[in-house]
């Protein structure tokens, strides 16, 4: 017994597969693509479009948005507190102040990074309102793995459409730090691109996006 | 303008790629197969060694284990506190306490379950000596989306192995909580599979789990 955990031992290595050898079995890179703007800007619904696009090239890609790591990776105390107690929900639990905001989008970036690893084309889509939040996630990937996609979008705009009823809630004084209304947006300075969800429907923006990665070598010509 | 908006608006709807779409091509269901055991019972190189396999027979499949979270998604305050500063890292970085260890696997957890939407056999290897930690994760999952798998190893072989130099640390005293050492393991009460790292190599239990999961409908037949 003694030897053969000795001889089973010996044969205990690593064999990771490369994030290389599975780039090569998609055919393309994998990257994540950061969807930023205001709420109502259009983003969840350009990140899926897009997303619907290369899957029906058979690339190999997905969504990150609030609808699934708001009751999972990043969920808030109230949703934590039944199954893991208060004192852990006050702990790890994410609100909306400064510093829980950070963690929200800190964690986003991690797990892209790692679906970025794993060779898929990754689309975030949060509001992700602060330059330094994002300029961390860039710093801490590749070169070219982090694409930055402003949804540009006049603020009256994103509020007339308010799609989940934030804004109204927002100017109520139901919610507090809403982007746009008592919390800042700050532009990215340097984004990869600019699309203009204003003057464009959701179809045109993805083709834009689209046409940008294919340029950009992130997917394979069509 | 206003118009424009008005009527580019009714055209902003969801149109995500469904998990049964992303598996239909794939050829196979997403899952995660949690392999849970003492340090050094060797479940980071049977998952590696298991996606080897899989990755070659053109699955899609996916690893999480320490190396690729422990300085990203669930990063420990020191590593944390240069770039969030000390609040933060105190709040968010992960020790060892219980409650830290209980936020690990959740967050492991929440984001197999993600690479399970996406589609693809997400593999983990965390000690996860906790059997609600774990039961946690089951209850969130679908039917048969988790597989636990019990690396089972006899203490003193796991420590015999130390491939980390951590078995002597902690009866050094110089790390507190070690599972095994001076916090609890919890064996799993009905785990899908038991394989016995004492007993077999590497290379034969990664072939037993394939078995077991082309046995199980997870995985195409050869």
């Amino acid at each position: 017994m003694s030897d053969t955990s000795e001889n089973v031992d010996v044969r205990w290595h690593q064999h990771a597969v490369s994030r290389v050898e599975r780039e090569k079995k998609h055919g393309h890179q994998g990257c994540v693509i950061w969807f930023t703007g205001l709420s109502g800007c259009g983003k969840s619904t350009l990140a899926n479009l897009v997303d619907h696009t290369l899957h029906a090239r058979g690339l190999q890609s997905f969504v990150l948005d609030g609808d699934n790591v708001r009751f999972g990776l990043n969920a808030s105390p109230s949703l934590l507190k039944e199954r893991h107690g208060e004192d852990f929900a006050k702990r790890f639990g994410l609100g909306f102040s400064s510093l829980d905001r950070e963690e929200n989008i800190r964690r986003i970036g991690a797990v892209a990074e790692l679906f970025a690893q794993a060779g898929l084309i990754t689309l975030t889509a949060f509001i992700s309102p602060y330059r330094s939040d994002r300029d961390g996630i860039r710093a801490r990937l590749s070169k070219g793995d982090f694409v930055e996609v402003f949804v540009k979008a006049p603020l009256e705009v994103c509020e007339r459409r308010d799609p989940k009823g934030l804004y109204k809630k927002a100017r109520a004084g139901e919610l507090k730090n809403f982007t746009g209304i008592d919390d800042p947006y700050e532009e990215p300075e340097n984004p990869e691109l600019v699309v203009d969800s204003a003057l464009h429907s959701a179809e045109e923006l993805a083709e834009i996006v689209s046409d940008w990665l294919e340029k950009a070598g992130k997917i394979p010509k069509k």
